[in-house]
């Protein structure tokens, strides 16, 4: 059966149409501008060259319209006919405590989405857009709804409350979520699949270190603890998200740079991390890489910063793991920059994690780096979140 | 000689005379509501009945003349003559980046107090106010000033730094303090003693639990991270503060409560920690564990994040020590709960953390607490910040 893997933003959408018996991605791409000017659609058929396709777009139902046209297109096309897709199966950012698992939508599955829509202002909302357009131009294929943060949902309390008055709790549901879900999930069952072992046997540490960047802790198969909360800005250093900090600094910054909490908010995630400690380098870490080898101080700083604050993470979920197996790197840093690995792992000596430096050397290979006799398992996993959506989508036809 | 050791409020004034030959305190007292009405001093000599004076104190200039009144009283008195005081230590909280260790007060450094208000805009004029009070009552005698923040002041910049952006640091020199320096300067240097060692050779954790709680990690003598920031509300669950958060808690808490941002600091400040956790039992863990062992559900909640979080930080500074020697408690809840201690350690075994249940019964005593064969040395330290002040008031002379 073929999948078509939709995820899809407040004016984008990105896409794969993936085989489910091969696993082959048949097509991907990207719609960027949805609803403004200049709105473009890349089509990439696998195989053959890239399309871009630029016409108004004035709604998200315009857009899956194109997409599905492209995809049946005698020319750029990879499937004759519409009726080969025999599911979607749609990212949702947020699941709430409402879902654990992926589901099938049915009206009542998109009146939740919409309720969770206030701990997922920005996300939530697209996605069902995404949603009701597959449906109006797929009518009568199932449609599948895979939840960011369901794969946490097996936290712990003490994992997942804060410090904060209970009622918050009870009346708005503040508490921790996690993010990067499906990514924590198909990263930590790969390492145990190529490590031969059941994952429920195995306590991993999976570091998604991406532009955005989560760690999780995997006891036995299950998540106990992560590092991204009610929202993506917790936790680690990010390519332009602050990560932890002293809530007291918020209220200071506005106070000082005469900004609302709104406009806080918005420097905390797209002017801070990497790219605001660096004093505004970059936040892609080739950049930030060539810059520090250039002697750029603040370049240097933003990285040992965020070296440190990966391997504190490592180390402090050594807890909830009561010890720890396996530490997995995965997504686009994690995958591809063998420095932030060996530095990361040179901080956590002390706990016999030991690289080997050659193995170390290449991106974005599925392998295991650490020495021979390194007391903890390191490993490459390149993430996919379009083939884990795709099949946890056929697993609930 | 005799050393004053004063720790000046904005309405509150403690005080301790201490003897620096025998290290004996001879008096100790508190006034409470100063400029308010209803001022009360009550003033404790060693070796006699308490004191208690109501007199209207309308500020800190007759505050402290009192003070000075009652320590030469002929009845309750301890010392004969004012001129028995060789020197005054203040506690100043906050020493930014100016001040590494304490110093004798000048003009100078009296401006620097004041202008590092913007840092701690509820503390430090408060603290001078207390020093100006000293200065004019007791004209001559030497005044040194004691920085919360200054034992903190050889934290590495990739602990001290956020994720922000750099011209934050540059502009309001936004980074991680750190507080109770005194306490956690005094237990790691106790500590060493205790076991016979040098401080140098050792890797310590001081857990330092009180009302206000903060975790550091001390590397052959010289502080290399910890849990409080810019402000005292980072880091662990406190008695009413909220420790670490995701930071897009603040807007989204404040947007569904109607709550301006001060507002906000106020409920993170006061009414969160395990008191807001526990749906507002207490934030004395007497009344937490009081109400646990009752089945309250809240309080256990509570209890276990508390104890997960000063677990997991106590881990994550094994990275900047590079593996731990010692961790060592102190303060309110570190020297008095044995519960506490038990259950930290116990989340640690995974590191070879192992207590003597027997060692561990017990409250505010000096003591290792760790099994013969842990493999880290757990102890208990009561700390002392008022003798830790004297000594450094007499080692400035």
């Amino acid at each position: 059966m073929k999948v078509l893997v939709i995820n899809c933003g407040s004016s984008s959408l990105k896409y794969q149409l993936i085989d489910s018996d091969s696993e082959a991605v048949l097509a991907k791409g990207l719609v960027e501008r949805i609803g403004i000017e200049g709105s473009i659609l890349t089509h990439r058929p696998a195989g053959k060259d890239k399309v871009e396709i630029k016409t108004p777009m004035e709604d998200h139902n315009i857009a899956v319209k194109l997409v599905i046209d492209a995809l049946i297109d005698k020319d750029h096309g990879v499937i004759s006919d519409l009726s080969e897709i025999g599911a979607v199966g749609h990212r949702v950012v947020h699941g709430g405590e409402k879902f654990n698992k992926a589901v099938l939508i049915t009206p009542e599955v998109k009146k939740d989405i919409e309720e969770l829509s206030a701990l997922a202002p920005l996300h939530n909302p697209a996605n069902l857009i995404g949603i009701n357009a597959c449906e109006q131009n797929m009518p009568g294929v199932p449609q599948a709804a895979i939840f960011d943060t369901a794969f946490h949902q097996t936290m712990p309390a003490s994992s997942y409350m804060y410090g904060l008055p209970y009622e918050y709790y009870e009346k708005y549901k503040i508490r921790r979520y996690g993010f990067h879900g499906t990514s924590h999930d198909y990263v930590s069952a790969r390492a145990a699949e190529i490590l031969g072992k059941k994952r429920e046997d195995l306590k991993i540490v999976v570091c998604h270190l991406g532009n955005g960047a989560s760690i999780s802790a995997v006891k036995n198969g299950k998540c106990v603890d992560t590092s991204m909360g009610l929202t993506p800005l917790e936790g680690l250093i990010m390519g332009t998200r602050s990560g932890d900090l002293d809530p007291a600094i918020l209220s200071y910054v506005g106070e000082k740079e005469g900004l609302s909490a709104a406009e806080v908010n918005n420097v905390l995630n797209k002017k801070s991390g990497v790219f605001g400690l660096s004093g505004g380098v970059s936040s892609d870490f080739r950049d930030l890489n060539a810059a520090a080898a250039d002697g750029n101080e603040k370049a240097k700083l933003a990285l040992d910063t965020y070296y440190y604050r990966v391997a504190k993470y490592v180390a402090a979920y050594a807890v909830p793991l009561e010890g720890i197996d396996v530490i997995a790197f995965a997504a686009g840093v994690g995958e591809n920059d063998p420095q932030v690995r060996a530095k990361v792992c040179e901080k956590l000596a002390f706990m016999g994690v030991k690289l080997d430096a050659a193995k170390n050397d290449m991106r974005g290979e599925e392998q295991i780096i650490s020495a021979d006799d390194s007391k903890v398992t390191v490993m490459v996993v390149p993430t996919n979140e379009e083939l884990a959506i795709a099949r946890q989508t056929i697993a609930l036809l």
